[in-house]
Formats: C-alpha cells, structure tokens, sequence
C-alpha cells in the first residue's frame, strides 16, 4: 500500500508556502466532490476521501504537531484512533473495512480539523530551518500526502465505477494520443548502482544506493497500449491457462475477468470508464488498471517479459532529468524508457503522466536497509511481503512526486490504480 | 423483511392531505441527519435512509403515477432499478449489499424526485376518490411508506451504532420508567378467530380471517424489563447451551453474544447504544434489541414459552381499542396484554410505543393465502420462510400503523429492531 | 436433523433378539463398503459410515449401559468426546465437520466397540423386562440407530455421487415402475385430533396429541413424479422467480440448481445418480432430493401447494395401517395418501418405500411439549427453528421405523434425502 | 507447491535398479498406513496418500509410458483427470480440495495401477540407455516421487495432527539432540555465481547459472533451535507487532497463532506433535513447523534478518559435499552452515536431515529462465509469484534428493513443512 514513507532524507528549511501549496491540492481534488461523495467506502482496499483528507491531517498532527507544540489541544481525542492508518506503535486503529461508516465527523468538521492543525504548522515550518530532523518530518509528511492525494483519485474512481449511472468525478476528457512505435532500449550486461543518492528527499525504502549485477537485456520505449492489449483479448489472453501464472489464472477463473478493470465491452467496442465517466478506449494511449498477473501473462504472450526494477531504473535513469512527470510535460524525445508523454491532466494542471509499471520484483528489503525506530518506522518495511514493485508514475500522481528510485508496490491482484505494463528481453 | 403489504382492503377515499401527512413524517425523520448520514450503509440487511427517501417514492411512481399518469416524465431512468428493492416482476434490481455505494444520486436529488413524483400524485389522490383500486394502491403505498420509517429509525441507529463516538440520531431522551408487576392473563382452550377482518387497510398477510384451535394457556400482562433480562445474563444464561435452540447456541458462539445489541458493560453497569446516544439502561422499560433465539432462552430460563402470535392476537383483541399506539398513550389500563406505556417519543411525537414482541410462530400463509397478481404480489408472500413473527408495535413505529393483526416478521437472528419479549404458559 | 429422540413411550419388555436384530441391519448395510467408503465425509451435513457405526454404539453406552452396568470398563476413553454428536449436556463433542478426519479408531476398532457394548447390552435387555424407564430408553436407542441406518444409506449416496467414477454403493436395480393417475382425496374442515396415542413408541415431538382445527382441502393420492417434475423444468420452472419464496431463488441463482440434486442431462435425457449408480430417470417413480424450496415452487406452478404436517397426517391416518412400509409392500389399494408401492429393495428387504415428503409445517413444538431432562432431552427439541417437516418414510427408511405421525425435518435447502412433494388445494 | 520438476539435466542411463528403488521407498512409506489413513485429506493443501501413490504413477504413465509403449493400455481411462495435479496442458483436473472424498479407486486398485505402468517402465529404463531425452524424463519422474514422498510424511503428520488421539503415524523416536553454539560464518562482498551446472540432474528452477552481487554479510552456523524459540515465544514475540510484518501480524491474529504448529503447551512444558506422536521439544533440536513470518519475525527479535537464497547457497557450497543429507550423516565439522545433524531415521533410515530453511528470497526466475514447452513446463514456472525460497533439507527429505543449490518454495503462511530458520546478519 503507497500509504507511508520515512525521512531518510536531511532536507532542511520547508517554507509553509511549500506546505500550504501541497494541502491545497489536496482540498483542490475533493473540491468537487459532495460530502455524500466524500464519506463512502467501495472496498476494504480503498478509503473515503473524508478519511484521505484526515488521515494526512492526523499524520501532522500525530509525528510533528502534538510532540513539538506544547499549547496543542487536539482538535478531537478519538480521532487519535479513528485516522490512524496501521500504526500500531501510535496504538488501536479504526478498522480499515469501516471507514466507511462513519457519517461524523462530518466532511465540514475535518475541513475544519485540517485547519485546526495547519494552524500549528506554521510555526513548525519555521522552526524547521533550524532543525533538520523536523524538516525531515514535515517533508515525509508532505510526501503523505501526495501519496494520499493519487489515492484520492483512485479510490473515488473505484467508488463511482460501482455506481451503475457511472458518474463522471473530474470534469475534463482525455486528449487524443498518437502512440509512437516502441524502440527497444538495450542495455549491457554489469554491475549496476541502483536505489536513492543524495541529500533530497526520498522514502526510506529507495535505499541504501547498492550494486547489482544486470544481465544483457533491452526495454521497451514506452508502456504497451490499449490497442495492444485488445489484441491480446481477442487472440483468446484471458482463456489460455498456459499464458497465466498459477494465481494468475486462479484469479481470472474466480474473478471472472475478461479485460482490465473498468473496461466494458458493448456495441461492438470497448469503453472504460474513468475520471471522466464512460468513455472509448483510446488505443493509442497506454493500457491501465491491470494487475500484476495481467501484465505478466500479456508479457508471456508478446514473447518478453516484465522488466525487473532495476533494469527499469538503469534504464531510465539514462534521463537528463530525474523528474518523471517534468519530462513527460517537455513531451521530449529522451534515450531513456520515458515516452514521450501527453500532458493529462487530472482538472487542469492537477497531473500529469502515465501508468505506473509492474516489474517482475517481488517488493523487498534493499541491503543494509534499516527502519526508523518508533511508530514512523512502520511506514514501508512491514509491507515487504506478497507484493511487487511499480515504477514511474500515472496520470494520478502529484506533479514532481515521483522519482527515477521511486517504488510503489501492491498486492499481484490489485487493480484500481492506473498500472500498465512495459515489456523487456533477453539478450543472449 | 418489512418491506411491503398488498392491497387487501378495498379502502376508497384517500385525501391528499394524508398523503402529505405521511410523506412530511418521513422528511422530519430525516431532518436531522446529514447527507452523509443519510448515504451510508451499514449492513447488507440495512438501507441508507437516502435509499428509503427515493425507494418509497419509486413505489408511488411505479405502481401508480407511471401506469395512470400519461403525461408523467420519469425524473430519471435509471431509478427503476436503483430503487427497485425486490421486485422481480418489476425487472432488475441494484444488488441490496451496495446501496451504501451511491453517493449520486444526491440527497438533494433524492428530495426533489420526492417532490416530482408527490407533484403527480395530488391529481392520483383525487382519482381515488371514484377509483377503489387506486385507493387501496395509495393506502398501500402509504403503509408501505410507513413501515420504511420504522426503518430509518432503526437503520440509523445501527448506523451510528458502529461509529466509536457513539452519537445521537435524535434529540431526546427516554423518561424514566415504572414498569408495573406482571399479572397473568389467562386463556381457556377453544377455537379463536384470527386474522384481519373488516373494511379498513390492512396488508395481504393478515388474512384470510381464519379459525384456530388454541389450548389452555395464559399471557404475560407485560413484556419483559431490561432489569429482569439482566438477571438472565447475570445467572449465565449466554454460557448455558441447555437454554438455547441449537441455532442460537451456534450463533452465541460464532458471533460472541454475551448481551442484547447495543449494551455494553463498563465500570460496573450496563449502557445501551439507542436513538439519543449511548445511556445507562433503565430497568423498568422493556428490553429490546433481541434476537429470536434470545427471546426463546429467556422465556426458557423463566419456566416459561414465547406465545404463538394467535395465542398474542386473541388477548390483545379483548383491548377496546384496536390501536396499540393509542392505548399506550392513553396509558390507562385495560385487561389485554397491552401494558401501559409511557409514551417514548422519537423527536417528540414521532414515535411512541413499545417493542415488537417475538412470538414461536414462524411466518407463513394463513389458509387461502393468494398473492396479487403481478409485482405487487411479491410484496409478503415469497418471504414466507425461515422468519418468525413478532407482534405488537415499537417506539419506532409510526402512530397508527401497526394493528392487533398486524404481522411483523424478520429472521430468527435479527437483532436490529426493537423486538423483545412476552412470557406465555400452557395450564393444564 | 434426524439424529435423536426421547423415550416417549413407555414400552415395557425389548427382546436382545430385536436388538440385536435392529443392530445387525445397521451391519449389513455397511457390509458392502470398504473401510475407505466407511471413513470420508463429504460435507459436513454428512457423516462417514465409521462414524454412524460408533455414534449409535455411543448412544447405548452412554444413556443405557455405563450408567447401569457398573463392571464396565469404557471401550476407549476418549470415544465419549469423538463421537457424541450434538449431547452438550454429556460435555464436549468433536466438530462435526471433521468426523472425516480420523483414521483411527480404524473400521476394525469400531466394529469391535460395537461388540464390546453389545456384550454388555444383552443383560441390559433382559433387565428391561422389570424396569419401562430402560425399555423405553433401550427403544429409543434402536429407533435412533434405525434413523442412522437411513442416514448411512443418503450419507455414502452423497459422497458417492462426489465421485467422478459414480459407482454404484449398493447392489441392484430400480424396479421398473407405473404411476398411478393422481386422485383427489377431500378432507372436510373442522377439528383433527393430531400427533401420538397409545402406548407405542413414538419420538417426543410426535406429541402431545392435540386438536388443531383444519380447513376444507383436498390431497393428491400419491406424490410427484419425475415425469411430472421434468414438465416442470422444461417450462422453465428454474428460471421463473415468481415461482419461488425469495430465499429459494436466492438458493437457485447462488447455487446454479437447475433440477433435482444427482440429476445430469446429457445425451437428451435425464440420469439420476443413486445406490446403483447413474442410471436413467423413471418418470413414473416419486421426483426425489428435492429441497423445501423446489417443492414449494413445482406446487405453485402446478397451481397447488404444499399440505400442512396435519392435513398429511389426517388423511394418512385414514389408512386401515399405521405402518408406512407394510401397507407399501401390500401394495394394496387404500382410501388413504399412501400410494401403492412397489418395494423398491435397497439390498433386497432392507428397505421399501418412497420419498419422504415436505410439508409446509414449520418444524415446532406441539402445544405442552417437553423436553425430557438432561442430556437426553436435547433430541428434538432444540432442532425445532428454521426447519420444516416432512412426512411418510423413503427407500432409505428402516422397515417398520416410521408412522402416521412420524416428523422428520431438515432445513428448507437439504436434498440429499430423498425427500419429494405431494400437492394439496384449498377447497372453497 | 513442491510438485514438480523439469528435465534440465541430459542425465543418461537410468538403470531399472533405481527406478525400483524410489518406488519401492514410496510404498515402504506407505506400508504401516491403513487403507483408511491414506484415503484421507485433512486441508486442500494436502493430499490423500492414496492420492500421492497414484499422481506419482500418472505422472510416469502420461509423460513417459503413454507416449512411448504403444502396446499400452491405459489402467483406468479416468485416471487422467483424477490423478493430473494441476497440468493444464494434460486437461481437466479432479478439484484439490476433493482428492479426499476418493474412495474409489481404492488402495489396493492404486497399488494394481502402480504395478501396471511399472511393468511398462522396465523396458522404457533400457530405452532410456539410449535416449538421453528419454532418460532426463525419467529421471524427472523420480525426483518427482521423492518429492512426493517428502509430502506423505508431511500430510500424514497434518492428517494425525487433527486426530484428538494423536496418534505417530511411524514407530520411531527422536534421539536427543546436543545443540553446538552458534559460529557465524563470514562472507565478504562480491559476485557471486549461483544456480545450477553441471551435467548432474537439477529442476529447471535452478538455472541458469547466473552471477549476483552479494554485500559482505555472516551467516548463523546452524539453524534455530527449539529452546532459542522458546525464548522468543516467552519474551512476547507472538504479541508484538513491531517484530512482525503487516501480512504476519494478520496471521497471528486471525490465527490465533501463538507457538509453532503442532506446539501445545500443558502442565508447564512444551510438547510438540509428529510422527512418532506427541513428545516434549527437545531444546537442542532445529525449530520446526514456522511459517515464513515466523521466521522473519523471530530474525527481527533476534537482531537478525533471514538470509537471501543467494547467501545460503554461497556458504553451503563451500561444504565438500553436495550432499546435505551424507554430510549430516557423518556427523562431521565442516566450513560450510551445514550444522552436524544427528542422524534422525523417519522408519529406520528412510530419512534423515533437518529443517527447511526459509530465505528472504522471493520465488522468481533466474535471468533467462525458460520453462519447457508442453505439459511438462507447468512444473515450476507458473508458480513463482507470493512464495519464498527455503534451502537445505528436512528429515522428511528422500536420502539424495536435495542440493545446495535446491529451491524449494512455499507460500508465507505455510506451516505444515519442517521448515525453520537460519539467521544472517549485514557486516559494515
């Protein structure tokens, strides 16, 4: 689950107009939406935005507010249980499957908890400048929220997918794409340095930087299509077991599964439905919402494989920028895997970017890789098990979130959020 | 399930006043929620009241503005299935389990399809007054309407019952209580008729009028107190299989029932979770919020049986009024088993009355049962199985509603609604 | 379930030789069947024949010889947990779900406890001559072996239809059968002495006998057919809710029923799995493993219902014999329900009869039933939610074991009894 | 699943001799089980005996017998569906949860199906002298019964487990054991080549030989043992989240899990069932029976963490023998993290090792892995998705069949295997 971080960085100085800017967007992505949208809950794995919008709010108030500010009354005792995520070092949480039965505190009383705590954080910025390790703090907890801002997006996505009136929740339409041909990308055989370096920011899990041996292999210039992906439906994907991992076909047969989620085959062609509502699939444009045994069987039937996410990373670290997203908006031809991207926004300038890419690793522990003590140190390493290894970013991610290093990671069935595949290859 | 009736009265004359009358009774109910409030769900067996707003209008619409109103528009399609609750005859229905998963159509939607079909039926009402079957599908569509009141009620409070700051869906409290001693009132052997008789409204399922062998037999003059059901617990009765039919011990065990719903034991007394918050119990007042098998292991542990719903009807019918709500106002005493009851308003006068009473007979057709024709058919008939009646009335009933025939019915483990119990014995 | 019952009677007198005659049929149905047959459980509705072997050799041991035999030494200490089945007054029972779990006690070992407790049984008998409270408790074991006896022959009929080889439990062959036209037998209104007289044995929820009060109805003189049953189906009776109670088609579309369990189509014609194996349906033998629900929905289509317990047990009573099975293996013609049989031999004379038939009684007390006290009053009673009667006898019915007002009962989706539909109608 | 193989090795020459061999050790496992005893199945994870005798055969019959003696005559044609585990590219499998409602074919019919594809094997074993193809098939055959033999013990013993008498399924004992101090073992950074060569047999998942980059790290010279867990369950391990990972903490909650399966703790000691029956834990011997969070959690209790496959296998293979069950059996000191193992007989000699021990490492392809084509590339490939990689051998290993560069793999949960736990530990 992209639901923690932890600061491995030393960032020092946060301006509260950096921390304002990132709260903002957040209220900006719910703006739309009614309380009734706000407080619903489609699926144990998904979370009402209500709860989004607190839970990052408590976050704030829980590692940087109540320890540092000694005049804090909280703005709610129960709300020390009822927004806290999985952080059994803080204490007892609300379970994850009733989030969405809570009606109070209503969206209006955590409109006013967030600024109720916001209050606070402007004197905690300022003390920042002085004290890196609260910088740190406050960064990890920006970084929160930015996860919480895609989760927003996905989760209220999933939410209106079940409402059969198949309502649009972001006004806007998908520009038309024009998909360039793949080039494959071929990297030698080595010893590779991979995970996060430097002073900036970055969750602990992209580090320690270490080495690792690469075999010959090349990637593919940009993530498979949805008109690619149609041809593996109709060539029969989804009712040849041979093509499917084990799970993987357990899944298909039990789930019934026939096309990614959110697609829907009717009148002779095929729709998804989306931020936007309902809409064509444009083949053009790169295939979403599929879960990892999907991208996986689609690899196994173009003849490649999933890339591991160190091949993604040496590849795409070829870049002359580590900002997924700012390369994306140049639109600039790169020698890296970074396709040339089309500017989507989410409401105007919200997002911007593609899906995020299964790999084939299996979400794990870097060596030497060590968690912060305390509650804060429950943010990532306790979800390295049964779950692999996304990279790059989607339409859904907080402009300049993502990084070249950057690991997201969900369970090999999870679909709702926009994750697409890219193929690699031997070579021998 | 209480969720619907069939015309077997032949009522002629309803005027829209009434109409109005029971329609503003379900806005004031939900007055005091909030649209989030009223958009979740709890359970699968509860319906968010946004869902009852819309679903009682759906039938007004569906069964009689869309058939007699030829320039009637729908105010929007696709409300024939969300509000559909089990009519198959009517075509498909949105799954029960995902009402909660709607969050458009919004409240305010929902308010102005009431008020678009209401537009409508002020010409229907009229009509009605030459028209028999029409009236007795408004008078239906109104008891209909008032059954899913009860409902609101209840699902409300099992709403707010799974939110941990436990808060009040109504201003008010309950009064304090006296509940008088149990007197015996006996019953000599003989035949009995049952079942509604007469002109005035009552649904499909309390007739035909029927004879019945009843043996000798005497009734409690009272149901029984939360202090006396205390005493049960007290003396182990949730620890002592012998008390309890072999589906009720399954289910103390599986699901862990060591007390009615909504009580709590802390610091050394029992509080009980209801429509103003969570409150101590009052000992006097009856207990409510058990299931079927509790009822049956109380009566058991008392040397006593729970009455057949005749052996219920046939005492209560020597009341002088046929309205259980109006004798417990009028709290006097008579020699039925209708105690005296303190009126317990709901929001003032909303609401007053008792607890619905379980009774051993499991629900099924009295002799020469016959559905309606068409949809209007499904409404008691197919739920005839695995349910058990209660009789009586509750807190939550609307005035007026419920009648010495009345037929109440949920499964044996339902623990939602006010349902409690009355003490029968055979004398031999 | 039909595992127990109390002593009733007051039967003075059990001859060893008819215990050890009702013991040695429940021998030689198992005689055919390996120890593998004898140890698996096909699901937990069901038990291993194993078990049944020791269960009822349990029961003797139990109520009759370690209470009054006081040199016996316990077979195996730990039987008293293994195979009590449901006695919580006798203390803690293995789970029923996993009596197809033990390989030891192997068959042998069980045999050789059932001879253990026979060799005490013997003097237990004759003490039984002087002392009615232990016939009556020696009666009642038998009877309660003879309803295992039935349970072994459903129980291995199942786990063998599990089976993708279908092989055949029994030796032997459906007799070739002609169906009687249906006749209409008229019952005129008033009131019915029902339930047990007499000295008899009969099980405790055959009584007290009692009047009810019966309205005008008519019987049909024998059940269902397979033929008529197929009419059913092929008018689509599986695909048309407004012939079922919600819970049944609810059953129908969760468990995809599209016709009597162990029916296959295939080839343009119906097989029935049974004892002998797969084999062609016999349109004119009684329609068998039905649930409550399909019976329920082949009487509405068939413009019928089902008949109450007591208008079955008034008309069988007609019947110049109280012996279901003598009067089937007469074959004779009566003025009763009882259609003549042809004996249908489960390995030669152990067995003739038809079908058992669903009522549509609730399975409940009759007024002034008690429990007898302790461990053995749990046979009945405690059974007595949620499931619903049926009457007569079956194929699988030990010879002689049922009467007139005989109630067996399972819950309304049970079919691997063989359990079919006899229709009634209201006469106005 | 430990079930299958595929021919990597161009091993020729498979004399008859040994195929008889491991056969005949299948059946000298099977020898003291009743009839009953193999017919059982006690989780959908495991299997019937019976079941396991049978597959084994089939498993020779499709791959080698059916396609090359074309005198051939099937057994029992059904035996292609029943008895296929999970090949997809053979047809339809029998359900795995329902490989326990088998009575027949009986035991005696699966030795009769074993002796009639043995007699076609003698000829197929002198082809094989000149077929290398042929050859590495029949040696995948019987690396593949070895495997199964590890499961009949490891089943039986589940099985056993769930029989309150708790019977030993093998008359034995453990000897008591004599734990050495821990050495750690010091490897320092590098490459590292791994995986199989050599022309020697291996399954397709240890290939290719590849190079990985390894940090400088140490690794615990012998496995956990029973007293060091012990230590661990009395500081509170199994009540501390921060010890576990997200995915563990659920399962010890919703699992009740407080002690390694099989553990029971009663009058102040510990005991442990297996299959000499329920014996006390000998502190000395290597903890068995933990699941993947078991054994990361104990590592983290530790200080530890668990090794990767990679580390594992560069210190084993420093070892002068490949043989991890002759090196335990001499007894002898080595370099290598090969502990001395007292020589532990399932049934004499028939096996002899330790524990299974649970990496780090995710199950995933070696780079250029490629499964064979056909039927026989099911056998490991589709399953390498949520598994983690145990190295080394148990006692209930075949003498021979593992090697250091063995991978066996089962889900995180999984705790029926004698799987346990070696520490590793960074070096900065």
């Amino acid at each position: 689950m992209l639901d923690t971080a932890t600061p491995a960085s030393r960032t020092a100085g946060i301006t509260y107009a950096r921390y304002c800017a990132v709260r903002a967007r957040t209220l900006a992505l719910a703006a739309p939406l009614s309380a009734e949208d706000c407080a619903l809950q489609s699926m144990p794995d998904a979370s009402p935005v209500k709860w989004h919008l607190a839970h990052t709010t408590w976050f704030f108030e829980t590692f940087v507010v109540a320890p540092r500010d000694r005049f804090y009354e909280p703005f709610d005792p129960a709300f020390k249980v009822l927004f806290n995520s999985y952080y059994n070092g803080i204490g007892e949480q609300h379970p994850r499957a009733e989030r969405g039965l809570i009606s109070r505190p209503t969206l209006d009383d955590v409109l006013a908890y967030r600024a109720h705590v916001d209050a606070s954080m402007s004197a905690r910025c300022t003390e920042a400048d002085n004290d890196s390790t609260l910088a740190a703090l406050i960064e990890l907890g920006l970084n929160h929220e930015e996860q919480h801002q895609e989760l927003i997006v996905t989760d209220v996505t999933h939410l209106f997918s079940r409402n059969p009136a198949h309502p649009a929740s972001f006004a806007g339409r998908d520009a038309p794409r024009t998909a360039t041909p793949v080039r494959w990308i071929e990297c030698p055989a080595g010893i590779a340095n991979v995970g996060h370096a430097g002073d900036a920011f970055a969750f602990d899990n992209e580090g320690p930087r270490h080495r690792v041996w690469l075999e010959h292999f090349e990637l593919a210039s940009r993530p498979v299509t949805n008109g690619e992906y149609a041809a593996f439906i109709a060539d029969g994907g989804y009712r040849r077991p041979e093509l499917w991992l084990s799970l993987g076909w357990d899944a298909v047969c039990a789930r019934q599964w026939s096309a990614p989620l959110y697609w829907q085959f009717a009148d002779e062609r095929w729709r998804a439905f989306g931020p936007y509502g309902l809409q064509d699939i444009d083949p053009h444009a790169p295939v979403a919402h599929l879960s990892f045994f999907e991208a996986d069987a689609y690899a196994r039937w173009a003849g490649a494989r999933l890339p591991t996410e160190f091949e993604w990373e040496v590849v795409a670290g070829r870049s002359t920028s580590d900002d997924l997203q700012s390369t994306s908006r140049r639109n600039g031809q790169t020698d890296s895997l970074l396709a040339p991207r089309t500017p989507i926004g989410v409401r105007g300038d919200i997002a911007a970017g593609e899906v995020w890419e299964w790999t084939s690793s299996s979400y794990a522990p870097y060596p030497g890789f060590r968690t912060a003590g305390g509650a804060i140190g429950e943010y990532n390493g306790k979800f390295m098990c049964n779950q692999y290894v996304l990279r790059g970013a989607s339409i859904a991610t907080a402009p300049g979130h993502s990084r070249i290093t950057y690991r997201n990671f969900f369970p090999p069935d999870a679909r709702w959020q926009w994750s697409g595949v890219r193929l690699a290859r031997d070579i021998r």
